[in-house]
């Protein structure tokens, strides 16, 4: 495996028009979920990838099951639970404002993810391991199990890439800060936003806060400027990568996991930090175009005409 | 107010086709609620009608209340949590066996109610109260609420009508018997089903039934018999009420709510024992016309036309 | 009641797609009527409404009924005509144009509308009676109707508050003109837009309008001034106030309704002019953010959210 | 023109489920029309055919005048009045009984079709004048209009088919009597129902009703039996003959419409009264096989292979 | 006959979502083919037109006869053929780039046209005969007979019209330029693009272009600059008209058949070439404003209110 | 592996509606195959399957690579074409017989499949192979591919199962009679139906006709009997299986296919001839009752529920 990856991935729930949910009445099926996202960009990219999470043996758990797998993700690590129930989420979108989320995941299968799940040997087969900040957030079984394979994978000498991914509706800063920053010491590649930033250090200046990340421990840190672009850094070298201007952003959710994606696919093709930097960059513009969280995401070929060309051209 | 009924109603997705919903793509928003469609059934029977519930402060709340409200219900005692979600459920239809159901109303709103959250005064207001089977299985305080509520409304002379409704989906049959035998004991007016009654009595002779309950305490047992009809009973008098062979049976959901409207939209317009169970045949038989819960359900003058004629007829 | 209205609901039938409509397949369902909007603006901003009008006794008739009380108004004097139709208007979009209209309501229900169809101890009931120029134009019953409500209204000491809602597919300007400056002259509250004040007094200056509105007896004039905001006048004080810049207007159909609900509900608060004139901007702008009359009709809080914020929050 | 026909032609809004109207969201577009119907019918059995009628000049009118003039009939004499609107109908269907009709041509532009709007030049150049009961139902001048064309079409020798088709939502029995027994004394082609045969003469034994026809004027008289077939007489013979066996009707609306079309299309052919009636019969079977009002109607070629195989094949 | 045109239609299947098409679930149908998409924008303008081709003789076939008929175009000359299907092509649409299409038209009926089919009486009946550069590209018999129906036309002084519509997706650069160079020479009436100038002629100069082409031979050049709008010469005298500023471009797809239904439409009405200009002008804009490629089509009216108030007015 | 199947998998257009296609106006995209449908119900089942085919390099392609990897089928050895389409058919569907089909599959990439494309080691690690009549009738090509591949596992000792699966849309009787009677003769499981048996053998008598095969060849030969049931023989035993009542057919499509892959099933599984035909019946029983080629297969548990109880249970 290149890569292996787990967290939870819900069915979401998208209303077929614009307004208060309560004047809706349709609703479409998808798949949301940031670990996923990362796992199947990372697919589209020709890379062996692994995801994994906790399922409710149900119709919507199978789901989830065929969606990832049909996009070439290896699935066989995901554990069913006929106890508890897949988890949902409904957005509410305007044309003003950022979408509401309405969560039905709480007691969902993956949060009672713990220790006990994982197949060790299979994290050690990984050249990396990629985990969010999310996951510690549903609950205690679900950070303990993070920190336990992050230490596990670090111990086995599998590189730990760690996306802060700070969401503040699943638990406060006062409690998600000694965690994600415990997990910030423990990678070995961080992919932090700005504003995580400041959360988590108080200090808003890019290159300060690659200093301060580097400080802690991680090898490469990847600061995510929006559409800026990026400041990458592994210590030796450090650069600042611009973005692409987009006209037509549809979806700018998974943005995010198809930047991470990207990276890691350089690194995987052992280009320059800087090359790995531009992939990011493109596989995160990419996903921007298309609505959907991984609709959007190139392969290979398409991510390298975008970047030579600056334009998205399907063949 | 003629009637008042408590009791959770949930936001229910249908899948826009029938088969395993993990090849469903769009699901279309409807209400379901045992206690709602009685209170609905009851206000387009020309009742005053009360319904109340706790739900979440969130769309999908909000459209519950919109929807009873728009029906001619009081809803002026609906509590308001914002820290709960509104439950939710989905159906999932197949052509050959009943639809299976998946529930998100665990921790729901309304699994909160308490003994707290009554307005007593609006209780005792009214001539008759309903309560199903279902509110109790929801959680120890709503289990608790269900039996303060009965006994006060008994102390101030309100008659009490008790559906079982036994859902093995919430709780088992060891659980669910001692809680809905003391409801059975407590209640005026009582709607088992002959399964229903076998599984509380051990016993399937309809005489036999009625008879056991009736020396529990209700005055009344109405012992619904599905397509047959029902056998009604007030201790002086008892019939059987031979029901209405519909041809098109739509959706049986909701069936039994209506019937027990229909009976008490008899006994609120003095009508005799057996009238009424005709009424509770006629009601429960429309409502399995038409797809949904509540759509199928007659006014006045339609049920009496549908009696009279024996058939279906929209003015 | 804090405010009472009256005036024809029909149901809308929109068109799934842009473009001429022969090349439409299907249409979706919803309301439409000023009087409605008003209505259902003020019982979300938590005032007790009244809202009647004559509709047909069918299906499009039950739906007007049960989607106006759905939303918290009081709907206990709507008359039904079983002989009349309800009226239906079709919208026809272009993304370059507005939108056609083709009305189906000549001869409706709502256009028998008589002066014997009123409950005239329920219109003493409230403290402001709201009227729009919409109603007179339907017919001479229902002409008669608006101007003997509003004379029983001023008598009885209820504020009569009228916007114009000048038609020019239901009338001509010359039979509308003598007609709406009678409404003019006996209304307390006038809301007027700048076309409008053009048409019926032929001047545009808006300071010179309002002192020529003030005249003819309202003592309070709320001069419409679309994006810019209003000019508010009671005679003894006199402000503009700025409107909100909206960047994502969705649908402007409904915004001046929820602008006179806006000023409405300041008043009934006992707010100073000024603040009832930033109620009206606000609660107008939040109207256009949603496709849909009412859709966008915030409650109380939103609305405080956003005027303090200058932007839209749904808690 | 092999046959000529005119009377209202309307669009026509199907709910896209079963069930009160009121709980339907969308609705579907399609055409409805007895005459429009006739003439499809016959333009696909490879007649000539012309239709026409009084069409408001929006886009309800263009939509019906590309519908048929796409079918193949010549839609030459259509007539536009911009200040009137193209009439509609609502179906509201349901499992159980027939489904309700909500019409909105009260006023249409086609109820204001008059002697005026006449190419009389045109009629009298078809072989087959066609006309039902519905036109003179819809005013009095287009009640004087159906009399003076079928008055002309006999001066000039051109052979008048009438399908009475008695609609008592238009007008009642003691209305409609006198003006059908009029057309049916003028024609020569007569298309009775056994139900209309006995509202019309008070005898429903079909010979003698059709010597009863015969008596008045006709020289042919085509008896609708409905599944069991149709009577057919030219006077000098007389058959019985037998239906087909549909199991699966999915639409009997536009039936008598396709059997009126199937006999006249054998007319037109010089079959034998047997034949003629042979057509008429599948050409209703199977208008009745597919949903919608013209969608099932047949080639030359599949009625052929219909009533020689008994089955429904498309080539 | 004014107008006589022939070539391929094809359905088309819309997505109903954007993205790429293996994440679309629906598709809906439409009609397709320059050649028609002119047809039906002249007899929009009140001409005579005719428009054949070879169709499968199946459901599809029989669509695109229904639908080019239902506007108005004369399709007597339309051949099936049983043993061909009908082409498809399928759009799959982006925000950001243009649309992709997916064609299913190879050995489609109509690449099967051949000399053999054509009536040629029927042509030597029309004023203009209009042809594209697509034709050609179907097949060598598809050639052959654009060829022959342009030598029959020039014998018979019917004017000839040529869009070269230079489709790469068919054929290319080396196949494409001999064909379309000799049916440019061939043709009265030009309608070239910039950039088709520029592939065929190598040179990119307005002026130029235009008195290349006419030294091969047409009278009249009409050279497309998109939204510039289009400079126009009949050797005499040459002008530049002015194109319409459209914020709101709904889908470009029919704008050039638009245009040269617009300047066809023009010539046949006797109008200067400058008018000649801005019909084309306004045609093709106005056919931008409506998605789908004939939707947008003004009749002649609007086409008048267009120019004159340079915006779109339905009336 | 345990199967391997190869064969040409398409995008199947399913009509919203019933009736003739030019009516429909939306269609929804879904899988057809009949070597897929077998790999995808043995999946379900638990075994590991391969199933591959030649794709076009296209979004139709990326749709099928999806679909059928995400059920759990290995797809590696799928073959893209960059130069050639993937295969489409459109269902149209009537109430009262068969569905039409519609295909575009001449010279789609999976007609061009031939001896090269195969990777011969991934043949021979099957335990059983699987392949159908079909294949053999879309090319030349495919026909020899059908032929070396059969004689390639046999060679290798690998188990060749064959459906005759005659297809009269794709080749004649006359065509297809040699081809297909050599792969029977090649076969070591056969699944012929009674009407194939009759075509190709001229005898419907089952046991002359599992004779007659087993004479050709074949160790096993299991005669589908439709509703009856089958009848299952390996030369040494032989039995009837009584067949399940489905009172609700669905869709009867995908019954053969889950048939031989229920039987397959039992064989690799170990159990009796004649669990083998229970296992058959029952896959091909499920298949039917939900719409759909696969949506009804079941998993292993699904089947024995079925199989025990007879009737359908999702758990």
């Amino acid at each position: 495996m290149d890569v292996i990856t787990f967290g939870e991935s819900m069915v979401l729930f998208n209303p077929d028009a614009k307004g208060p949910l309560r004047y809706i009445h349709t609703f479409s099926k998808a798949l949301a979920g940031a670990e996923s996202n990362v796992a199947i960009a990372l697919a589209r990219l020709e890379h062996n990838v692994g995801w994994f999470s906790k399922l409710g043996d149900d119709e919507f758990g199978r789901y989830i099951e065929c969606f990832i797998r049909g996009e070439g993700v290896d699935i066989s690590r995901v554990i069913k639970d006929v106890t508890k129930s897949t988890g949902l989420l409904f957005k509410e979108r305007f044309a003003h404002v950022n979408p509401n989320v309405y969560y039905y995941r709480k007691n969902s299968a993956a949060s009672y993810l713990s220790t006990d799940d994982i197949d060790y040997e299979y994290i050690k087969s990984a050249k990396i391991l990629h985990v969010t900040g999310i996951t510690p957030a549903l609950s205690e079984s679900a950070k303990e199990t993070v920190i336990k394979v992050v230490d596990y994978a670090k111990e086995n000498n599998v590189i730990v890439s760690f996306d802060p991914n700070i969401r503040l509706k699943l638990w406060s800063i006062e409690e998600a800060k000694p965690v994600i920053l415990e997990l910030c010491r423990k990678a070995d590649i961080l992919f932090p936003g700005i504003d995580e930033a400041e959360m988590l250090l108080g200090i808003s200046e890019p290159k300060e806060i690659i200093e301060a990340f580097h400080e802690m421990g991680p090898k490469m840190v990847v600061l995510k400027l929006g559409k800026e672009g990026c400041r990458v850094s592994d210590k030796e070298e450090e650069y600042f990568v611009n973005g692409y201007t987009v006209k037509t952003m549809e979806d700018s959710v998974g943005a995010g996991d198809g930047f991470a994606a990207g990276f890691l696919s350089g690194l995987l093709r052992d280009k320059s930090l800087k090359e790995c930097g531009e992939y990011a960059n493109g596989v995160g513009a990419m996903a921007t175009l298309v609505k959907g969280d991984v609709e959007g995401l190139p392969t290979y070929d398409q991510l390298l005409t975008f970047i030579d060309k600056k334009e998205y051209v399907d063949r």
